[in-house]
């Protein structure tokens, strides 16, 4: 009974472990989510193999190639261990059969991999992702791979270009395609570093705006009220958190904060060119002193400070004190 | 015709009743839904388990392991009772048997569970989730599971962090894998948090703006519309309504709201500067009383008040008052 | 040969026909899409039903129960005659068959239903869904269903809110699960709702705003943009046109109306209070007459009559006869 | 062998072909995409036919209706012959036979037919789609329809309404199920046409504003700039290009560019009100003579055909002349 | 034991080979995602083969055609070589043979082929796609296609038109289908092009705006602002890199840049004209020589100058002499 069971069995003799051979393994990278940080990837592999019981005597029956249908013979299965989802199939529902018992299949992988890709410097990261590649077996059955190649067929036109595919043996019989990946830079950089820039550089300029009419105060919020919706619709496009977050990120939070301290300083500083410097902040005396020294700088120059430094909440007390 | 038909049951003898051993059960959080409050979990789990009749006599047949394809065989299932969907697949076609009859094998479960995070304090929540999961089995069949680890394998990159797992014993057959989740605070608070704090510090700070020109109102104005753009985009990222909703979006409503009536105060404000006082509410004259003492402090902190407090909706008449 | 195609078929004797139990029916509503008015919802079932040709003589063969593989017997279905898209699965991959032929079933149905939800007042609205289910029957073959009790599971964190489910008997072998659902009011009412009322407020109180300096035109030409950016997000979130449209839908159309004249009634007094009354509107002088008694109304209650009613455009020629 | 094979095949007699009567069908529309000209919908049919092979004795076996599982007999097809996409399911696993051999199935089509709708005049379009139906056959074999009557189920929620269904016999075994779909008009002129109309005569309204001090000018950006986002969010919703493209996509285009030249002409206007009608166009000579009878009318007749004339580049220097 | 396997084998005879004829192939395109550059498309095609066993003698069975059921005999499978997700299904669950063994099968194919565009000259773009379709053979064995026309069914309704398909024959046993498409100026021109010629178009003619009230600074924050978030949203429906990445990518770089920089020498230009041109570059006297003999120019050419040159960087100081 148990031998019936068997009929579509690995073949199994003297040692239940059968020799695969990996003549070609293309690899293609479909897709990479930078959000989840995974990488979808196709792999079209031929497998060959010898199973004893398919051959045949050449003088009984006198052709040396028969095709047969996969799924009436037992075949050998590729698996990627550190995928998530991963689907087989066969490329053709015929499979080659020569007449000492060898056998020819190609099948196509279809496999999403989580990569942990370092994504510090964003807009300019570059890594490589594993796909492990393994045959099943146990202790004593199961397969034995031997690959030696991986051919890249170019594939994926997002924003990731696949630079390079290489073999990486670590012995046994678990192998990894190395798969590099390099950012193109061109558009997350048009669409994240190039408008904040030109805002930090429109609200530097914004010091050359006479500060009497309003205009000034006008022309920032404009400027921090863009940015915030800017920095809303970026961050569904940002990567996710892996462990090292994007330092972007931190240059957006940065930026904003930039922004609006700039706003406040000239909207406190519009009241005091007004009202003649009016203190209402209590520990302005406090500062007076310290201050002392910086008198003799002209008006320009700390404003153009102002609207450069990020943290200058306390400076307002002594710029208060230069219009007195 | 009965024994017929059972040829691929469950093996039963004396007691109906099958021991399945789990020595490696590895859990992956693949994603966790914010919005639906869903959890997308991975199971990869070795089953072991004895079928007598799968047994052979070694002397006879004098391999102490084959391989037998999977759907020739009966196999134990593991089920995930919160689920809302469960895929389950075999890692690979093939089982391993020994000659005492023990069985190994490999499957892997997709699944997706309901679960009630508590997102009271939204961009700063942690909970734990419950994955219960058993075997299969009536009172007196089935099978009995003995489970004793779970191992955490990294996997989600999105705004959740699954901290650790564990095992909780509940008794009887079914097991809990208790899944910590931590939120990773970056994202929601540079989405969530400083925006509506910048805003809210801006029209503080607007009080500096002078009235006349006409600046603070169309500055008001600007921050009020982009809240509101700000609060529509933003909604459809907010966790959905479980039991108890975050607190963050009354926050956002209470933002809303002072924004609104501290611009509409600014507005009235502007028309009292220029007109004088003239009194278009009707209820003016109640009030005069209990405002009478009030008469003393200055312009400024009354703007100043004016701007911070959500409901000065009455106020607007004895600030009127001080004007005449 | 008749014989032998039905081996798997529904048990048929006497009466070609089979009473089938349903002690227990969950009930979980996944999800309700108020756009295109569907209810996916997940039930989940235990059948019960004998089959005599399954039972054996507990003399012969001691065991009371055993499990059988559900694909090697026949098994009842059930349907939703309403559904649009229905999958059934089987619970578990084993079946419960006691000495005596009962059998013991469990099945889990997603199912997503065209519900006809009633929407006149949309964030408030609260209706009830049909979803019907029956079991395969002809005029004298097929299976009479006995359901007693509809449990319903906690599920969906959407905008609705599933209160309550109950069985509704319409006789037959057709029964319907009546679920009870009301939308949950919050969130639609911080994004529909509170904007459009705020800027609506904020565009009364804007009579407050002087005229001359062009204040209050760019105010309102704000508004009324903002409006409109609004109405075209939102328009996408709204409920489809079942046979009661939203009423919602013709409150933002008068919103947005009003606005627009409002701001243009607002434009055409700026240009009157500059030149001092030119009447470029040729039906001024019908309206002279009838306008005669108002002239001794105030200026400002003219003003706050504009900003509030939708229908002024006639009001024009008159105001600019109080001007002059 | 050929005869064992032919064992699940379709009836084959004398004349190897099936009359296949189609007493009921149902017609329901699931989805209308007006992006890419695609129809949704779900035909339900019940399906009789006569198979003299599963014809018994009465006497011999005394019951006149047994129910067979579809799976174990030859059941016909009924195709969509320009479906994209389709997918047939049996409604019920369970097939009734009557003891003459006549079989009565039921099946759900859901199918996806790419019909070109005139979307010339688009929010008020309406048009009727084909579904063709029929039954495989050769030019011997096959199964012959009849068909009398096709029922219409309410469904679809979106912006087109099924308004009626009928069926358009074009001889032979080909049968068009025509849909007569009518688009919603509420919602695409809500957010299509409503806003356009209103930004356009904002604009022309906007003559009346002052246009020394800058207002008309920022006015008229605004619109323009609203427009322009208002433009692209609705590109997204615009219908796809059919044969004949639906003519608002021309109507914006001209919307956009008259506010465009609308406002350009607004700021030229200001230089002119400022420096005293300084010519800065060369070509200003040649209409000189041509302009010389309309001199006479007054100054804001002009300007009001300013900003309604979509083609006013030329206008720019005759009314420079009147100026001077 | 072999035979019995390939019982649904190849016919294989002396040779291994079968020769197929396909005497129609209906190409249809269903999308093209310019995005991710792939060409999803529809193939329907007429397969016939002679499989000798499957003929019979018209003397003792005599009908000279049969309806065969498909999943009872073997078929020949239609590949397409460059694919990356294919999905085969028979058009009908039946299969006509003639006495003489003939076959004629009919199969439907959707593929999704990565077709690299020339997105060169992006809105203008036409390209060809390759469809290489095979038959499965190895060096001896497998089908031997006859094609020789293909037929083009039309389908599309996005950006896409598919102009024309036709054979290219490569020899050996892979043919190439060539899709010609060519996209649909209409809809890329409105979105992409028209706003970004009007922004620049608004921008030169601000010259005409004053300087000195602060209009033309705010009118021009206004540009660049809108033309930020623009950029943002049609980033998202710009094409993916591919080698020759799209030229108006860069376009809309320049013109971005030219904007920012346009305002920022306004805004400098605003404080030249109010303080009577303070230098505050500290480069200003290298330049004083070189543009010595510009300073005849009239003050308004050089404004029209700034606001179209994209490098005026520099410009600033010999223009401040200017005003000097």
């Amino acid at each position: 009974m148990l031998i019936k069971k068997e009929l579509k069995s690995q073949p199994q003799y003297e040692n239940c472990s059968v020799i695969i051979e990996i003549p070609l393994l293309e690899y293609q990278t479909l897709a990479v989510d930078t959000k989840n940080l995974r990488l979808v990837s196709r792999l079209q592999a031929i497998l060959q193999w010898r199973d004893p019981e398919m051959s045949w005597n050449t003088s009984l029956y006198q052709y040396e190639e028969v095709s047969v249908p996969v799924d009436s013979v037992w075949t050998p299965e590729l698996h990627v261990t550190n995928a998530i989802t991963i689907t087989t199939q066969p490329s053709s529902k015929d499979l080659e059969v020569l007449s000492d018992g060898r056998m020819r299949h190609e099948i196509i992988l279809n496999t999403e991999v989580n990569c942990e890709v370092n994504l510090f410097n964003y807009p300019f990261a570059a890594d490589a992702c594993p796909v492990a590649i393994h045959i099943w077996n146990s202790k004593k059955c199961g397969g034995e791979m031997r690959l030696d190649e991986v051919k890249m067929k170019d594939g994926a036109h997002g924003d990731w270009q696949t630079e390079d595919v290489h073999l990486d043996q670590k012995g046994g019989n678990k192998k990894f395609i190395l798969v590099e990946l390099r950012i193109r830079q061109n558009n997350p950089f048009i669409t994240l570093m190039l408008p904040s820039i030109l805002i930090i550089m429109a609200d530097v300029v914004s010091v050359a705006l006479p500060l009497e009419g309003g205009e000034r105060n006008s022309f920032k919020v404009t400027l921090v009220l863009s940015f915030t919706m800017f920095l809303i619709i970026l961050n569904g496009e940002l990567p996710g958190d892996s462990q090292c977050s994007p330092v972007i990120r931190i240059h957006f939070c940065v930026c904003l904060i930039t922004l609006v301290f700039s706003m406040l300083v000239s909207m406190v500083l519009t009241r005091v060119a007004k009202e003649g410097g009016i203190i209402f902040c209590c520990f302005s005396k406090r500062f007076q002193k310290e201050n002392a020294g910086m008198k003799d700088e002209g008006k320009n120059n700390t404003l153009y400070l102002y609207s450069t430094l990020p943290k200058q909440k306390n400076c307002c007390t002594y710029n208060i004190k230069l219009e007195i």
